[in-house]
């Protein structure tokens, strides 16, 4: 671990120092959101300190002009950016006339954040003694509303310690801002109208080229000890900015407090021009509600949410506040509510990774998404992918695919590709699988079918096509080979053969051909509008076939393993053990070429396919894989630990699944890769979840039935999770020794513990 | 080929249509340049119509920042861009107000364009019919003097032809100028004053971040019917901008002439505060010599330089035009005179490929210079990278190596690598290969030992050291391999062992060892300097010796070949004739993923070791793999026909030799990879040179003797070329059936004709 500030609690990220090194960092761990808006945690008053300001909006994004030097075809025009949304938090204080600015208070004392997770808000508060000599306390409360989710609220209190003092609180919304990532100070905003009514204020704004309108607005009350207070404020309205000035004198002892309601209106929910009247209604129930009633219901709401989602651990108190660090931040990002949507791999807390969805979706989010919602969510994730059908069909012609070969992007925020680096966008391929995987997994795990023959054959098919057109056969080793990949271990490059790769395509047409079979016996009418559709012929079926049973696998018979890809043992075969930890990380130390011929492994890869596969593969046979390949690997991308904790538990290695289990879910807590000040790993927080449910729970789906194989870190008195199942919630409680199952729901269930059928009945715990 | 309008003649180029759509390809062909500075065919007079403006100063660049989406590690902070220099070419020509505009005009007649290779100058004339119905004739010549290489001349006329007419000449100068490469248009050019003295003008401006100084000037003389005119010229003085205009009228059938000097002073030569002075000085020279005496200098100029360089082709017309429009471009970039300059492989012709310094001058310039200059100028070439050494040093390091190791930059203005892909940057590392083989070259044909202990064994220790520190043990193979590289053929990326590159890692540190151990026991005091300063003992070099000698080459027993890289074979091998020819050229066609899975070969490259290497090889070998690679390329880099062309002709396949060596002499007349617009390709000319004199010529030298085996396509009555050999030169003549030898010289040579030795003497012609 890299950091080691954050207190340990079970149910709040708390710091209590002011460190303007650890300021950025902070203002990652601290990000609230609301699955349509986010906010880091940025000081709402002025700091000129080093910072990172960032203000998302769920969907608006920027298609920035790429700039290669050596332009490849087929690169998209545009590399995505999340952009920093206008601010809407702002509020200057002036105390005497001197701004308060933590960076330059002579005595910051007192200070703490605390993030509590339970009730979804964050507080902050601090002594501080300005250059002028004034003491005072300072209380500060936000949250961005769950039931209201264009609404964020936020209380300020300051009161004067050993003087009486003249208070100005200067609230104030702004477009005038930029991307940290932007290359040359770029404006991505179009400010189209700054307007006051009464006390409110609005700021229209679209972004360029994308053009989606947003209204940011704000309304403000002010308290004298908890007195409302009616102060006309000073107005001051620039071109991308308003602001309103409230003066008053505060006496020594006494507070001064002000509750301000902001937030934003976009065009995805309300017509471009009805924006403001949107926000005067959202302001107008706000203060209606006032300040404490929306604080309850927001208790209200996080308590719906981790009802279902909460995972307890006993005796393990960083563990605990791990995961619940992980669970937190998933349900900040992506409530499921809005199949538009998606999950983008830093969430609402940095501007990294300039798309909302990866693969990570499919790979790491669906299993967490399904037993902790309605399993609708998880089908909206899916349909989003079947909604960009057409334009992955395009991706692929541009590539040189034809006859409805779809090459999901690598990056995207509306179905097209929007990265471009000729080793991922082109290469990294393997993606394909993993959107037809999570068709699998869906259907696996919620039993319902009827997605596959109404939506997700079409996918499948689209996937076959690109893969049977992908390989090509090798004369040389009279097998199917496909060349020039880079696999889930993007420490490789250009590769041939990648075991992963090869593995999923063949496994993405036999299945594809499986469900072309199964509908056509079971739902004729649905095969022949499908085989019409993709003109698909019984022939072409054959020709995938001969590829999916021809596909070449690299292995070595001397370390009976697959082979990560072709060539793996000319590598100096060194384990990251023997590396010299100044090295570390090694994408942070070394030059490319340097990585790429190093045996080094950025997160699972072969083991990736024993993860999806594994029924497919003897325990055996992944202890085998597991001990070659896990000492090269460096898990420098955070989707690595969770899947070795997974595999780790499954091989009975407890402790070691306990190391990886920490490493994931205080990924960004501890700072394991020295980034966090960039903002949050999100999407590997659901690995975080399947690492104690699928990892120590054992939790599987075979033949329809929810199977367990339950174990425990010896750190850990109990831990317990609850899954939805098919409509019925279980309850699953681990304590050393034995095991406790709790069935919500209406009917008996059938499960396996440790290979044994057991029944459960609804409300009547049964241990085993 | 793509273009066919260049009318065939011995001595010039010539185009004799007006067509907007070729006007940027002419602009390229037509281009002059004088070693100092260069200047693409535009317009002096205003053109309203499709352009790629481009003038150059030598030496003079611009580190762009680089920006790409992804970073790595090592990357060079700046791209090296060659700069649009300040424009001095300028002629506004207003008739009766109207501004001449050959993209306006409503009518062009009896357009033609020549450059007159033999005496240096470019022409362009023709009959105009403006909108205001008035037609004139004009006639420009310039050129850029190789006397006074600051000077550029013109000579502009302008005669009506159906009435009187008002003729306003506006010369200017201008430093507001772009590269049509910027990204967002930006300006690389501070412009410090404008200033004028009498009816000279100045410009003095410096380059941003690298602060090269420059004045742009200009000065001119006006003729009536060839009658000097003392006009006073209306001044336009401007930030970035002066022009003069002489107005007068002109009756119809007379002619108006202005001779304008122009051109620019830099601080490599002169202090930069003194570069108007400079100015004036080369004004001065030039008013007083004059138009006429000027040009006539240029033609005696040039002639000195024909008659070392040139190479006569009787019987086939568009042959001689291409080696001597070669020939003329090699001597426009890169004369020799100094050490500071190098050789860019668009030379003064186009902005692309922003550095002036590749692997290009040592594999293809160097053989020519030798050949046709005094031999200092191939040293000069050499002590260029010698110079470097640090920097090669230093970039090595940013990649991880050390202990003095050496990697020459991709790409090079001053000795840092400008270049930032990853798979060029840190991988296309053969290129060190090529600045050994440089030194060996030089040597080989010079017989200048000195070089080696004086400067050239240190650069060859560092080049060893990168080579003994980059190759690694394979436990697998049990021998060292190269993993990770990109060959010649930059159509294959991050491959292992790239026969070619493993082939020239041995060679290298081989070459090293046995000049260690010559200078050891020849040149003692060089020999303890050296191994003093490199720190080098007898045990380092054991363990180079051991990575030489254990060397993995990949083979193949079935076809008999060296395989380009691990795995070729795993390729789909359908041949180049087989593809679908509108996919060519396939760089411009197809996705990046898709040229790097394919067999085709951009540029010789197990082939270029062959040629390096030839007496390594048996001639069946040679004829093996010509057989296996040849049918696989498609020849899509401009340095691929030569090197072909010289192997066919080794293997007396005469036809496909002719056909390489029209299309490596062509290649930018005929615009055979469809980017002629852009620029020249400057440093394969070089390589068209090699293809008669090593190719059909059959040029070696071996054992410190000359060789021929001289062949002639079927298509050539006779050609001749000379060669400069230890200060000795020989010309060559080819017929049909026999060869004349001529020595200028004053000792008998040995020549060895086809394996017979033969004595030749001064003067005396020796007929085989």
């Amino acid at each position: 671990m890299n950091l080691d500030y954050i207190i340990p609690n079970n149910w709040s990220i708390i710091e209590e120092e002011f460190n303007p090194d650890q300021v950025k960092a902070s203002e990652s761990l601290f990000s609230i959101g609301n699955g349509a808006m986010g906010q880091r945690a940025n000081f709402e008053e002025r700091y000129s300190g080093p910072t990172f300001q960032g203000s998302y909006i769920a969907g608006v994004y920027y298609p920035d002009k790429t700039r290669v030097g050596w332009w490849k075809n087929g690169y998209p025009e545009y590399f995505a950016k999340v952009l920093n949304a206008p601010s809407w938090i702002g509020i200057d204080v002036f105390i005497n006339e001197e701004a308060l600015d933590l960076f330059k208070c002579k005595k910051v004392e007192n200070f703490k954040r605390e993030l509590n997770m339970k009730e979804g808000w964050l507080l902050r508060s601090f002594n501080a003694t300005l250059q002028n000599n004034l003491e005072v306390e300072v209380v500060v409360k936000r949250f961005l509303s769950l039931d209201m989710d264009e609404l964020g609220v936020i209380s300020y209190s300051v009161k004067p310690l050993n003087a009486s003092a003249n208070i100005t609180y200067q609230p104030y919304i702004d477009s005038g801002i930029t991307n940290e990532d932007s290359n040359w100070d770029d404006k991505f905003w179009d400010t189209l109208s700054v307007s006051q009514k009464d006390t409110s204020a609005f700021i229209q704004a679209k972004t360029m080229k994308t053009e989606f309108y947003t209204c940011t607005f704000m309304e403000s009350e002010l308290f004298y000890n908890d007195k409302k207070l009616n102060i006309t404020p000073d107005v001051d309205k620039a071109s991308t900015h308003i602001a309103f000035a409230y003066s008053t004198k505060v006496n020594q002892g006494d507070v001064l407090s002000i509750h301000k309601f902001g937030g934003y209106t976009v065009d995805r929910n309300h017509d471009k021009y009805e924006l403001v009247t949107a926000a005067k209604a959202v302001l107008d129930k706000a203060k209606h509600l006032g300040f404490s009633a929306l604080l309850e219901n927001q208790k209200q709401a996080w308590a719906r949410i981790w009802d279902m989602a909460d995972i307890t651990i006993e005796g393990d108190v960083k563990a605990q506040q791990g995961i619940r660090f992980n669970i937190f931040h998933l349900n900040q990002t992506y409530l499921g509510t809005d199949a538009r949507l998606n999950i983008g791999p830093k969430g609402f807390t940095g501007e990294k990774y300039g798309g909302s969805t990866y693969w990570d979706t499919e790979a790491y989010c669906i299993p967490f998404y399904m037993a902790t919602k309605d399993q609708s969510v998880a089908r909206n994730l899916l349909e989003y992918r079947y909604n960009h059908l057409q334009k992955a069909i395009e991706n692929a012609e541009k590539l040189g695919f034809s006859n409805g070969a779809a090459l999901y992007p690598m990056v995207t925020m509306n179905g097209e590709e929007c990265h471009n680096e000729w080793e991922i966008t082109f290469e990294e391929i393997h993606r394909n699988g993993a959107i037809a995987f999570a068709i699998y997994n869906y259907h696996r795990y919620t039993g319902d079918y009827s997605y596959i023959p109404e939506k997700g054959l079409e996918v499948l098919i689209a996937i076959a096509r690109f893969w049977h057109q992908r390989a090509t056969f090798s004369t040389d080793k009279n097998k199917y080979v496909i060349l020039g990949v880079t696999g889930p271990n993007e420490y490789e490059n250009n590769v041939n053969n990648n075991w992963y790769t090869n593995y999923i395509a063949k496994w993405c047409i036999k299945y594809t051909v499986e469900n072309i079979e199964r509908i056509e016996s079971e739902f004729g009418i649905d095969y022949t509008r499908i085989m019409n559709k993709a003109k698909l012929s019984k022939s072409e079926i054959k020709d995938w076939m001969e590829v999916a049973e021809g596909i070449y696998f690299p292995y070595s018979e001397k370390h009976e393993v697959f082979l990560q890809q072709d060539g793996f043992l000319d590598k100096e075969l060194i384990t990251v053990s023997e590396l010299d930890q100044s090295q570390r990380p090694i994408n942070q130390k070394w030059s490319w070429d340097r990585i790429l011929r190093s045996p080094y492994i950025k997160q699972a890869d072969t083991l990736q396919g024993f993860y999806f596969f594994e029924d497919h593969f003897s325990t055996h046979e992944l202890e085998q894989h597991f001990d070659f390949y896990e000492p090269f690997t460096v898990h420098e991308s955070s989707l690595s630990p969770c899947v070795h904790s997974i595999q780790a538990a499954k091989l009975g290695r407890m402790n070691q699944a306990y190391t990886f289990y920490l490493r994931t879910s205080r990924l960004d807590l501890d700072d394991y890769n020295h980034e966090v000040h960039e903002g949050l790993h999100i999407t590997s927080m659901a690995g975080t979840w399947m690492s104690i449910v699928e990892g120590f729970g054992g939790m599987r789906v075979k033949n329809d039935k929810l199977t367990f194989e339950p174990k425990i870190p010896e750190q850990w008195d109990a831990y317990s999770f609850k899954v939805n199942f098919r409509h019925q919630i279980i309850k699953v409680n681990v304590c050393k020794g034995h095991t406790h199952f709790e069935l919500e729901g209406k009917h008996d269930l059938e499960i396996i513990v440790n290979g044994k059928t057991i029944l459960i009945s609804p409300n009547n715990l049964v241990t085993v």
